[in-house]
């Protein structure tokens, strides 16, 4: 099952421009991790998660507790091919949640299917799932080559070179009707208006970005990896500050932060 | 009972154009499936149920929780000559749910019945309901065969033309006032607007509208079918950068997306 | 107990105008169930209460349950002197409800009493109330006989005239701060633009109206009868598109659809 | 421990009154239940509690029940020199509530102690918090004796003068920025703006203010007894069509309507 | 692991300052529990967690409960080189929760750590964690010794100076997008504007600001700590009177209060 279907569309009225790449070349293809995790293609289903561990759990014993977290990494271990699971804790940081799956992938049928499989499991058993939002990756609407070659060289030439990341933020952003009303050089200049002032930051927060419009209940999710919280908050000030933060009717709620950590790991720290 | 009475009107006063299809010819009539599914007619009242199975169904014995399965499934063969059941795997894109029913036919009390028979079974026993909105179809307000002759010509020749699609997206759509005070020629001209643009996506996307105005709290549920995120993203893009667009003060909220799946495949994956 | 005490008013600052009707004759009189129910007088305390029942009752035996529903009809009976009870099965069309109790009283203390002893029955203490909502009756505020009579006789003569109504709704209302600072003329001729389209859809469909401005968190609670859904949406696509609309900060949420019923009914069918 | 220290005021920059009353002559001084019930002194501390009493209590015997109640009632008794207990019950008036506690007391850490004393009875133990708000009372902000004689006159003159009222009514009240930043000559002419045309429904309605920005989510909590409901709804409508309105942001939401009863008669009636 | 990484900036386009504190000097460093408290560095990350004790909790013998505070207070000691906890009673006070734990440390990490290992105590289990709300300190945005000399020195010299105050409250404030749009000049005038009038508190009310944009869904925590309510009250209306509120979308919602102790003393009143 691909995510992208060769639409047969109807001559002269469509203006999207379609994104064919490799994601959607075979059916059931295996994924890339490297090239999946980097999200440098277009057509990844990407599946955020939170969950809370009831107090149930926590009546079983150490023994089956830890049987239960090897479980869950087998579980992942056998879906990789199909699905990239990244997790994170969030007890302590979140009221909402404990731990946080962020699953990607070319078929939103597997991801889904990793996920009730995960349902299944004596963790997912004792886990409530809290909080759901996905989108999909594509090419830049507005900030092409053609358009805006500084800002992409700009954006292509700043690196994260800091020390492995230890915290992930996520972020659904909505705009309103205004916003979605402008042209698309209007669109462009906002975009680069916005984009210029966090360039510095890029060096030591990794940026990802899903699209949600009709798919979720977003426009975009952001996805953020740091060490530096000062810079993070102060890049979102920059983000703040400039006009299109005026059309910008929902960003965060929920803000989740967690702590990036290896699958095992995050569930090793809640089986304590 | 049927749905629609004939009103005896007050000379003069009325307006509203009324339709008087063959679903309304007899008491309890026995529903078409593919003319109920297809929504051709008016006179169909479509229920949208979300639910949660609880932890408890899991302490069931398999063999029990596959015999709760076909319980539901013979449900559903009983009452199929009075209502149409779709059911939606939700589990894993959602937080709020694991399925997702969509209940249509010409008698809301038996669609009722239908479902509060669910409840009694032994899956119903074990899910609660999360999240509940029903309308009605009825011929377009605005689109007429006399104001909008290409338009209509225009959705006609367009049809679904892929594989069967495997993704449904629920979205509930409210208006504003503005929007309801604006004269008929307004909104149809506010239609065409944001008709157009969709037209390409209509081979690859399936779209059904319900009336809620006053019923439930939307004016309109839009359901779609499709395999293609992308092309889904992109319409509700089209969708969202028109003028009408300013008028929304609901899309969405709940957006709930699930697979599409025969009724007894929504619950065997459901009872692992 | 009285609704009403009579007032020593401060002279020359009270502009109410004040209702004395027979509801307010005597302490502790029995209701006349027909007045009631029609609400022809004022000063009627209304409270509408919805409940779903939880999954351990239907631990209970058949025979228990069937007792269950024996009780509540034989408590309905009992309180019959002072209270009316409505009844009305949500299950299926609500996720918040199973089932809507609409009691109406002149006191409200014995409003609250049978609700009160209800929670102490059987299906009582399985049910958790979810949403509840109070309003009494009064004379109209603005259309009165002086103002509008021409409005007045239209409303006498257009009486619901079809086969006893199958489904109730009740939608919460409330207007925003503007339409109350609006001048009495300004409300009543606002008044005629939203009554007059209504008007051919009193035939099949029956409206009551309770006041809650100070009493609860709504403006008013419209109450409504039918058997024909389409009317109904058509009725309020009408109420939507008059000016008045743009003042309404609330209608509906929720909007509560159930079936009507006796009593007995409701729970019989609650309780297999 | 006193409610209000004497603060060492930083000279020149101070302009709000202080009000010193025999409140804050002393530490833990005895509480005066006229006067306290009567909120005729600035600095009364009082907090609003709505409780819901959970379904296993109703496991407990009767006569393990009975005890309860007494627990509940000696509990009020024993605190009765530092903090006034009101009780009210709410069953079947409201969702989200059985009963309401509001509590006045010179020193918050003593409404709080019998507060946590409360849950650690038979009751509390089986009952949840489900909305707290509280407030304190002092002078009047704008309408002093000095800028507005005439109001505070008729205030005083306009006494309750009907039988004990019967219903309680608390209304959380939120004012926007706009209304915060008028002058005090502003603020004072919409106070009596909204104040004069209330002034008849005093005879029968009682009123008790606490101011609340920045200790809790509101500005004002209102507090009201009353025997007649159609006096309270216009008293309402008369606070909804003055102009100050416009800057409401928040009226009721929670409306908490309560039937006014000895602390032991509430915890009878929900023990049966 | 720092708080704070040095971040490679690209030339030209940093503008934002970047704070290098004491806090930043090395790995996994020792607290300094007076400057930690007095929040006096940047580089503090400070997280606000409210929780609910269970009812089960009670059904532990009184023996068992005892033993589960000094657990608590053992584990606030094993990290009292990385974390500084306090705790409040919020009990009585609160309706969605018994008690908050604020923990500032430098590291992120060791927060974290401090929070799922309570989780893991005997209280941890049975309590529910209700809100969760984290930011960071760090050197004032606008009011620098620079710009606004005696707004700083005035600061400086008004300090807290009564008995040890016994209340703290906590309050996210958000700001709208015309704010964030506005000056550094323009936000510096705005600052002073509502930092003057509070200047006479100080002597009884501390103050602490953490700063939360895009790390969690607000853009500041402010914390306050009072023994007078009345003057908190005046020190709320003071910040809601300038025109700066006008911009201000949050304040509170929650608005917590809640009783400072020492963290066994909150546990020991929250086990009987």
């Amino acid at each position: 099952m691909r995510l992208f279907s060769t639409a047969k569309l109807v001559a002269g009225l469509l203006v999207a421009s379609v994104f064919i790449t490799g994601a959607m070349a075979a059916d059931n293809m295996k994924i890339d991790h490297n090239k999946i995790v980097a999200l440098s293609e277009a057509g990844v289903f990407g599946q955020f998660n939170t969950y809370k561990i009831n107090s149930n759990y926590y009546k079983l014993s150490q023994a089956e507790r830890d049987e239960a977290v090897k479980e869950v990494e087998a579980l992942v271990k056998k879906h990789s091919d199909s699905v990239r699971v990244d997790a994170y804790l969030t007890r302590g940081l979140e009221s909402e949640s404990d731990f946080l799956f962020r699953v990607n992938g070319y078929d939103p049928s597997l991801v889904q299917k990793f996920l009730y499989c995960f349902k299944a499991t004596t963790i997912g058993r004792y886990s409530d799932i809290t909080f759901a939002i996905n989108g999909i990756t594509k090419g830049l609407n507005h900030a092409t080559k053609e358009k805006a070659p500084a800002l992409l060289d700009a954006l292509k030439s700043t690196k994260y070179s800091e020390k492995p990341p230890k915290y992930a933020f996520v972020l659904p952003i909505t705009k309103n009707a205004v916003w979605w009303n402008k042209t698309e050089n209007e669109k462009l200049a906002l975009m680069k208006d916005h984009t210029i002032p966090t360039l510095p930051f890029l060096v030591n927060i990794n940026r990802k970005l899903y699209h949600s419009t009709g798919i979720d209940d977003a426009d975009w999710i952001t996805y953020f990896e740091t060490n530096d919280l000062k810079a993070f908050n102060d890049l979102n000030i920059k983000l703040f500050s400039v006009s299109e933060n005026l059309d910008n009717v929902r960003y965060g709620k929920p803000t989740i932060m967690g702590q990036i950590m290896p699958v095992a790991d995050v569930f090793q720290k809640l089986s304590k």
